[in-house]
């Protein structure tokens, strides 16, 4: 055995696992966009086969072999191959237990739980859901138990899975820091004379035209158009399976021309971090960000950069043209305002950038009853109600605006905080950006391609290769912290918010 | 060895395999409606992976030689049984001698050949096609020649593998009696003194619009909500993947509501077919019908009901109504006999009922001289564009709107004759169902559902079971004769042109 041979044999097993998850996404993919109601089931069923004879040729012998062989002999790889022996070491580690069959019978209770949840949702009832929800619960829990590795919880392993050594006591101490600053200056909003002009968001607009904006902002941030696909879907959200195939999603509500056109940002964030990450990964099988690096670039898009004053200036003509003069009456100072207005609202996806991190507390904490201390998942509605008047101040009128907003639970639990911890990755190296180029003057001069190449350089470079915490403290040489985001969100409100 | 077991067995295959045969069909839907353009060879590569796998199943040794036990015992079996083991029977032995490996070899030379087809298209330049188009010959003549079974000519044994026990003896019969009724028709028509009112056809509709309108048709025709699914392509298309799993696309011109409106109520046919079959057909693995077969239905709901005076009384208040009054000024006779306008014309797709046949005969001739006789690839263009000034009068002005205006060449030759066939077997049983009801009364009410139930019990039932010609004599007593069409078309362009 020898490193070369190793490197040779593994790569046609990796090649071929490739072609079958590039199938299995492709599957999802159209299911969320296209396939008829009748045929989800049926076609979650293929996408997980296919997976599944990835993960077979994942879990053969002689390719473990190869792959251990490698780890142990990683001083003699290249950077990629040493990244790529790592990845498969720290994910085995992890999964090692779950036989194939198995893999394929949890991955059923998930297709299961995704068409529930569709189906409860339109009719908002969580009753609908609760029995799969408890399936999918079960299987975590399963999972859990199978994984040598010792956590401190089973949330801590859950999350672990998206997010690599980051815990929750790393999360109570960040959501700790939040809740202490932000709940005054909230507060300080609330009860401020400030006066922004709304009147002008929900105006009529076609999808003919939201379409028109939509292509124009992927062009404007840089998704190259050979590149790219655009879909409409209820939830949007990004997938690439190869270099050369990053699509999004967006959904069109006639009244809300915000809604998708940030969709179309934070899905355009996701879309350029597999666009311009260095090729080579994709040469050594190497895709394996986390999920709160994903969720720090997409939101870095379409809050940091999407709403400040520089991408409003950029945004506010095209916004008058394509809408063909039907904002002609609003101003540009009045646009950045009603873009960052502030106030508590009942959907995640909808929020401002100030109340959105308490969405994610809500989830945090209801994810942790039910996996570390059982609660009951028929009770959900009530929990999820309560934590909504408590944290919000709002009442939650039904279920499909309420607990069964979010499609993420059909996957699992522990996703929710990658996304908070992608503001606080975000506003971290956005200091650090600022110390090499006028950020807001660059952006509202429309060099996009220069924030472009800061990111691609900088932020996706190495995401790959290390994880989160080593990779924030690579880019900006500090130890993670909560308070560059605290610090910005302060800065940018109270300027807004004349306090 | 007994039957029973043999039929467990080869389920089991069968089930695998039709797994890998969905992935790969949604895949290629994917291609032609979604994938970004760089990643469509790459994607093509993935879906014909699949597809071979799921050959590689149906090559084992095992599988055929229970197949073959089935086939040898088939007076052991049930109908749909039975039918299976002679379909497989028969398709075996066109291919036996294909080995795994080359058809992988041979897709992937049409997947290059599709996205050169493309590539050359959107560039209007016929020479970016020809290597690939050559490759696709040279592939068609191997399997021809790895073939056993004894056929007149490389082209009927490619004519078959669509049609099977058609013959190029039938289809000369069968065209040149075409030629002889209607060219002189054709020339009768040119002379007429009739005025047919156009100067609407092209009025502006816009995409949300015809959307709207694709969907009303749809729902018109029969078509089930929940197991359909509608796209948009550069070339309309029908597929589907299981019972519950039906699609078509549509393309909108913002000059020319016809074409979308046609393209939808002519691939709505195709997935009716597919979705009002037997539902057992899909659980023993039988849905083989014939393109003939497939086109007929598409071109009934289309031409014969599609282009009706019933269909035009039905549709002609949904459209003044879906484009919102635009077309109040035209009458229902004048709409009527606007899509019955006869006029020699450049693209086949949107060719009138009555010259469409010349589109076909001039490709089948070019096809025949490709396999026969050898004619070179490279001077197709002039071959083209002299058939078309023979048969239509018509100078081509450029490859797009030429000799590259369909696809089907990417996948090989021999599919365009079974659009002709079509037509003259839905003739035949139009006459037979005009014995069971009013049919032109039944649909001028808006009883589509009575014309979908017919279809569904006569049509549809035994498609998969019977080869063409036993299956038309099956549905209408008489054996297969182009005259039923000729009479129908000289019946109603004598009438619309006051002849």
């Amino acid at each position: 055995m020898n490193v070369k041979e190793c490197l040779e044999y593994v790569t046609k097993v990796d090649m071929e696992a490739k072609k079958y998850m590039h199938a299995a996404g492709v599957l999802q993919y159209d299911m969320e966009t296209i396939c008829p109601s009748a045929a989800m089931e049926e076609e979650g069923e293929v996408s997980s086969f296919l997976a599944n004879k990835a993960y077979e040729l994942k879990k053969d012998d002689k390719y473990i072999e190869n792959m251990e062989y490698l780890y142990e002999h990683r001083e003699e790889l290249g950077d990629l191959d040493n990244a790529r022996a790592y990845v498969f070491h720290r994910d085995f580690e992890k999964e090692k237990n779950i036989t194939p069959k198995m893999q394929l019978e949890f991955s059923n209770v998930y297709n299961k739980g995704f068409v529930a949840w569709l189906d409860a949702k339109s009719k908002s009832d969580f009753g609908l859901f609760s029995k799969a929800l408890s399936d999918i619960k079960d299987v975590e829990m399963k999972t859990y138990n199978l994984c040598d590795k010792k956590y401190d919880s089973c949330y801590d392993f859950l999350f672990d899975r998206y997010e690599e050594g980051v815990t929750s006591k790393d999360l109570d101490e960040a959501f700790g820091a939040f809740k202490d600053r932000i709940i005054p200056l909230l507060k300080n909003i609330q009860n401020s004379k400030k006066k922004i002009r709304t009147d002008f968001m929900s105006r009529k607009v076609t999808d003919a035209e939201q379409m028109e904006l939509s292509q124009r902002i992927m062009d404007l941030i840089g998704m190259d158009k050979d590149r790219r696909a655009l879909s409409l879907s209820e939830h949007p959200f990004t997938d690439g399976y190869s270099y050369s195939d990053v699509r999004i999603t967006t959904h069109f509500y006639e009244d809300n021309f915000a809604s998708s056109m940030y969709s179309i940002i934070h899905e355009g964030g996701h879309a350029l971090f597999e666009m311009f990450q260095p090729k080579e990964n994709f040469e050594h099988f190497l895709n394996d960000k986390t999920m709160g690096q994903h969720e720090s670039v997409s939101r870095f898009y379409e809050n940091i950069i999407g709403r400040s004053k520089g991408f409003v200036h950029l945004i506010y003509p095209i916004v008058k043209e394509v809408f063909k003069g039907r904002f002609n009456d609003v101003t540009e100072e009045e646009l950045y305002e009603a873009l960052n207005l502030v106030t508590p609202s009942l959907v995640r996806t909808e929020a401002d950038e100030l109340t959105y991190t308490f969405h994610i507390i809500i989830r945090y904490e209801i994810e942790k009853m039910i996996v570390n201390e059982g609660y009951n998942i028929e009770d959900l509605p009530k929990l999820w109600n309560e934590k909504y008047k408590e944290y919000l101040g709002i009442d939650v009128p039904n279920d499909k605006e309420g607990v069964l907003q979010d499609m993420h639970w059909a996957s699992g639990f522990g996703y929710f905080p990658t996304y908070a911890l992608g503001n606080m990755y975000n506003s971290m190296y956005y200091n650090k950006m600022k110390e090499d180029m006028d950020v807001e003057k660059e952006v509202s001069e429309g060099h996009m391609d220069k924030i472009l190449a800061w990111m691609s350089s900088h932020v996706f470079a190495k995401a790959d290769r290390m994880a989160p915490k080593d990779w924030i403290k690579d880019i900006t040489g500090r130890n993670f912290t909560p308070n560059d985001f605290l610090d910005y969100l302060e800065d940018k409100y109270t300027k807004i918010y004349e306090l």
